[in-house]
């Protein structure tokens, strides 16, 4: 089925307790495809400057079920983010943002995109998030992730986003931003009732829960040894979930499990080395494997 | 089969951001003792001082599976803890701690209680849990418990007490405290080099990780919609944990999960109201009802 994701294409600097890697590459779109493709093919459409190093577009173009072509240039700098992990991973500080040429980002899709039936609408602001959307003909699964920025500044336009959509993925604390809930159970439940059918709250090495009408799933992250560097997880995440739900023929409750469990593994596999460099050496058959661990971890019998 | 916690019984004062309980039941042997009663019979020694409520240790006797013979009354005042919780109740700081009676507490364990089979040395000195453990004529399962306090100030005599029992509970930074490892992985993998059978890192809200020969398995916490009161989880998870062992014919991995998620159960049930208040209303039946959600909700397929 075709999957399609919008959103940023970065060069990320990122200094973790151990050690520093800059200029790597990174951005939501970059993970999510990533992930996905080792499900089945993904479509990209994002931004980078002229700055971009071809070495990274090799690394996206490398995996065949990867579809770069709705990755535009654009005159400028590519998005640059620099982060610092406290000592447990847990917390991460901004230390730099530079949009550069996302600040003008107003994605017009390759017509060959508009057919796209699954949609991941990456982080970004509410009213682009909603102009793609209506690119797209006849969607049948839409699910948008966003961020404290969002939600403090566009909240309107994010509550009517939730309407045209179909599920959500956002952090705890933003959903107690959102709802005002501090605790994770009520908090999931009101965003919930905000309108879309479903909500996934991440919770980093914590695992995710997911919100909807037919109930609520709490499970735990993949047990990762040695987390490197947790940039990207949670668009990893994502692209595991929708890589995952984009191939198979019932969305049910059954099959959003399955789906969940495969974006926890791929999340952990993200977290295993900097950028994307761990993926270089998955393969299907990998992600399988682990799939297979974490079904088992869960069973009580 | 025989299960005895030797541990404290305790007037409580809680502070949420909803609401003021003052001189509530509390202590790691009243909530193990209530938690493990539901699979079978738990032997309890611990002592309060001449100010305890009669009817606070009705609630205990209330279980006709409870023996509480082994509770002293000493000359002085029980022991008396006071916390506040944060607004997202995974944070609490100790605002008064009065040991009283429990201070020179040395049990001496009553003549038909030597028998017991599994044993749990509730959160104390390793000096006395040392000398409770070898009242034990023949013990096949030990599990204690610690804090920060004991392994800032008991290091060594910790360690020792870890060459005799078979399993350790703490919670995450009390493993990051004991290991210098700030990742929870890493930190598990130490703890269990230092020579326990098995560790359980307990992480709150956010579940539990087991650590042993076998393997490493993480759970999450059952999702409770409100949670009134967090204090005494990890106590009712360790006594659904140690009550279920206990009475289960087999100590293997697949009854250690099992056990994990029973404890997960009875923690969940404990957290739904003040001091004890939510066993007023528990049965077996409501466990076993919660636990078979709980399996179905981990099930992948």
């Amino acid at each position: 089925m075709s999957l399609l994701v919008v959103g940023s294409i970065a060069i990320d600097s990122v200094e973790t307790p151990q050690r520093v890697e800059a200029d790597v590459l990174g951005g939501s779109a970059s993970y999510f495809a990533m992930a996905a493709s080792f499900f089945g093919p993904v479509r990209v459409v994002g931004v980078v400057g002229e700055d971009f190093p071809d070495p990274y577009l090799q690394v996206l173009r490398s995996r065949r079920t990867i579809d770069t072509s709705g990755i535009q240039m654009a005159a400028g700098k590519t998005f640059r983010w620099k982060g610092r992990y406290a000592q447990d991973m847990n917390w991460r500080d901004t230390l730099e943002v530079h949009l550069n040429v996302l600040e003008h980002f107003d994605p017009d899709l390759p017509e060959n995109f508009r057919d796209s039936r699954y949609v991941f609408l990456a982080n970004g602001s509410p009213v682009v998030q909603r102009k793609v959307l209506h690119q797209i003909r006849s969607p049948r699964l839409v699910v948008a992730d966003t961020m404290d920025l969002w939600i403090k500044t566009q909240h309107d336009e994010l509550l009517e986003l939730f309407q045209q959509i179909d599920g959500i993925v956002l952090n705890d604390q933003e959903a107690t931003l959102l709802t005002g809930e501090s605790q994770i159970i009520p908090a999931g439940r009101k965003v919930l009732a905000l309108g879309v059918r479903f909500v996934i709250i991440k919770k980093g090495e914590h695992g995710a829960i997911l919100f909807s009408e037919t109930g609520m799933v709490s499970l735990p992250a993949y047990p990762v040894s040695n987390v490197l560097d947790p940039t990207g997880a949670g668009d990893s995440f994502a692209g595991g979930l929708m890589g995952y739900l984009a191939e198979s023929p019932v969305q049910d409750h059954a099959a959003f499990k399955r789906g969940i469990a495969y974006g926890t593994v791929t999340a952990s596999i993200t977290v295993e080395d900097f950028s994307l460099n761990r993926y270089a050496s998955t393969s299907r058959e990998e992600i399988e494997n682990r799939y297979q661990l974490y079904r088992q971890m869960l069973r009580v019998e």
